[in-house]
């Protein structure tokens, strides 16, 4: 059952990035709790409204690329916590920033089976 | 028997507390896993080796208080998660320097029933 789990994890991460990449917000805010925590660096922690907000705008904007380095997924029972490397390249008037960082992420499943972020530590940041 | 572990973890946080105040380094390496990884802002993370060196240098040349608010704890088998807001305040001949950031730790049970920290992603820096 855990591999199981582990495996739904990843293609929700997997999903997270599709819809990313392709301005989907809607996909994005079913993979995150409604009480989901971001927690980084320089800012009070936020949730699922703010994140919407900041998100929104940012995508209206620029371009998206992004690969992510899963290091280890742990799950027991509802709860799973995951360590990953990210890796985003945004892309504005054909000028590229890219911004790395490692993440703590804790996931809790639902009750219909799907996993959502509950708790996301977040060190992704402007490289250089 | 969840409620049982969160205040074990609770204790936990208390003694590594007092250890760091007390500057008894072997407590705190007890508290860590062997193979505990710290995540903080602008730099690679590190484990316990790295952890052991720069605490006993700081340790010696400055005393240390510290006050922790444990936001909440999610306990599920041989693991949990702990998000927490940590103020520390350094002086060092005199002067003091405030620190004080948000933490996600993962614990994890060892078969003896004590929980040691296994990830920490570590947002404490100076204030200001």
């Amino acid at each position: 059952m855990a591999k199981d789990d582990k495996q739904i994890i990843r293609e929700s991460v997997e999903r997270w990035l599709a819809a990313s990449k392709s301005h989907d917000l809607s996909t994005m805010l079913d993979l995150l709790a409604d009480d989901v925590i971001f927690i980084v660096p320089g800012k009070e922690p936020f949730g699922k409204e703010v994140f919407a907000a900041a998100n929104q705008e940012q995508m209206q904007s620029m371009e998206m690329d992004a690969s992510i380095d899963i290091k280890e997924i742990e799950v027991a029972g509802e709860w799973a916590w995951m360590r990953s490397f990210l890796e985003i390249t945004f892309t504005r008037d054909g000028k590229a920033a890219k911004h790395s960082g490692h993440i703590l992420t804790i996931w809790q499943k639902n009750p219909d089976g799907h996993w959502v972020i509950k708790r996301d530590a977040n060190f992704v940041k402007p490289e250089g």
